[in-house]
């Protein structure tokens, strides 16, 4: 099994291989920035490491984690001109540094381009794994319009904030790790099992996201914590709370949500308060832990030796941060 | 050989019989509004033609047919945007309607959509088509880029402006066909035949909207004659007249694209006037011709019997309204 180091270096070798210079330079410079942002690289590892595991060279998986990352960044070019984010990764976004047109255009050609890198996997299993990729590709539509849409709404259950991070973020971790393990032979059973554990750790990593912007450490975390309280966004702990609050609480919690304040500090504090007291930081915890234990025992299902499933065990813990 | 009358309502039954409903319904209504709206449906019956052509059941083409179709409209959906253009056949533009968010979005889904359907080309010339189909569309969008480009650039050649109606509007006709002759089994050569076929019918076809846009019968050519003048555009008429334009006939004309008049009809005349004192509808009629000519040897460099290849020629024809 190699590592998750290897398989990082492995990645950035192909990464700076692509050729991500075209014409017109309009339509290319956004692509190779966006590529060239770097990030965890989950997507594409989870493929890597998930045709190592059976056995398979990872070489023959670089197009498809290509093709997987190139579509993941595709879907952040759009994502943020929607929710017109001024940055990403520390690094003005696209739609930002050029317009929403080159972000745009240069995102349906990334699009293109992933799709291009997924016909290139072994012809035994390519009408699968184009039509994983794709089926997956609408799902995060989906999830993204969901999103969109609670922006907006006031209601919003525990089961639908659910359903719509396992369609924007979980399905695509889902199929990183089920397109991996088809390219290395594995049996669709088991490529299956994988799935439902990528979406599992999915829905863990998400909520993790989630509960690691309230009360993560800030140099462990890479970002400043209290942002999705500015930014008055329906999170899983912001959703347990309104569920358990008092009526006092629930209009405090509204009111509070529904408010930009210029120094956001005391709003912070008081809403982690009402979080403190209805003791959501556990139950998230809880949360996370009950999706990672049911990750794990899909992966235990598929009955490979526990030396080949602990690079994915490690990596997938090291995501979760399970030290919070 | 089927008739295009044929083919054209064999298409509409497999449009109609899609599901385009889905959740949530804030992503699927434009799709199906766009798909819906209509239009000549152009791309979809050039693969179904080349299908029959050679001597394949259109049914075989049907699924490439819708994919190419949401793929077209797909790019309309994001050209409106990036063109902030209120109308599309008459109706709403989708981003108009609802918003520039909800046509990203849904343009997104449709080029996935369009993947699955492309998936389901015949697994003999599975990879190839696919291949082709996402080529052609990062072409697509190479040609869009080039468009926007050339908005906002003084100077443009006559080979720049074909080579970017070449990639905005030419390749995927030329696409539309060869793929549709892969998947009745023509060989690589004949179906590349087609290609350079359709690339041909591909910038006459434009060449004749520019001309129609100046020239045309209102009645026949469905919109109002004048727009591209109205709208600054930098046709093929526009630039072979700069070509040959006096220096004072040259100042006038880029004096004249860098106007918007609240009453353009004098501006429409004015164009006209010079546009005629050089001769750029004979020019352009003559382009016109000559590509359609090319096209049609090597319609004929296929060596198909004259009653296989009549409907193509009949189509092509009419696409061109030769009686201009």
């Amino acid at each position: 099994m190699l590592s998750i180091d290897n398989l990082q270096n492995t990645f950035k070798k192909k990464i700076s291989e692509l050729q991500l210079l075209g014409q017109p330079p309009e339509l290319y410079e956004p692509i190779r920035y966006a590529m060239e942002l770097g990030g965890k690289r989950m997507r594409p590892l989870l493929t890597m490491l998930a045709c190592d595991m059976f056995g398979c060279d990872v070489q023959k998986s670089m197009d498809a984690a290509i093709g997987i990352e190139l579509f993941h960044n595709f879907t952040l070019l759009h994502d943020d001109i929607m929710d017109q984010a001024p940055l990403r990764r520390g690094q003005e976004t696209v739609h930002k540094r050029w317009n929403a047109n080159r972000a745009i255009l240069s995102g349906d050609t990334m699009f293109a381009m992933a799709n291009r890198h997924m016909i290139l996997t072994p012809p035994l299993c390519q009408t699968q794994v184009l039509d994983i990729f794709n089926r997956t590709a609408i799902e995060v539509c989906e999830g993204q319009q969901l999103d969109m849409n609670f922006e907006t709404r006031q209601e919003v259950s525990v089961p639908e904030y659910l359903e719509m991070i396992r369609l924007k973020t979980a399905v695509l971790l889902a199929a990183s790790l089920q397109i991996g393990a088809l390219i290395a032979g594995a049996s669709s059973a088991d490529a299956q099992l994988l799935y439902e554990c990528g979406m599992c750790l999915g829905l863990a990593f998400q909520l993790t996201d989630d509960l690691l912007d309230v009360y993560g450490n800030e140099s462990t975390f890479g970002k400043m914590t209290g942002g999705d309280i500015i930014a008055n966004k329906k999170t899983y702990l912001y959703l347990r709370a309104l569920e358990r609050a008092s009526p006092e609480q629930r209009t405090l919690l509204i009111k509070l949500f529904s408010d930009t304040p210029d120094n956001p500090d005391e709003k912070i504090n008081d809403v982690k308060g009402i979080f403190d007291a209805l003791e959501v930081r556990v139950l998230t915890k809880q949360a996370i832990d009950c999706y990672f234990d049911l990750a794990m025992s899909h992966l235990k299902a598929i009955g490979l030796p526990e030396s080949d499933t602990n690079v994915l065990k490690d990596y997938a813990a090291s995501l979760m941060q399970r030290q919070v």
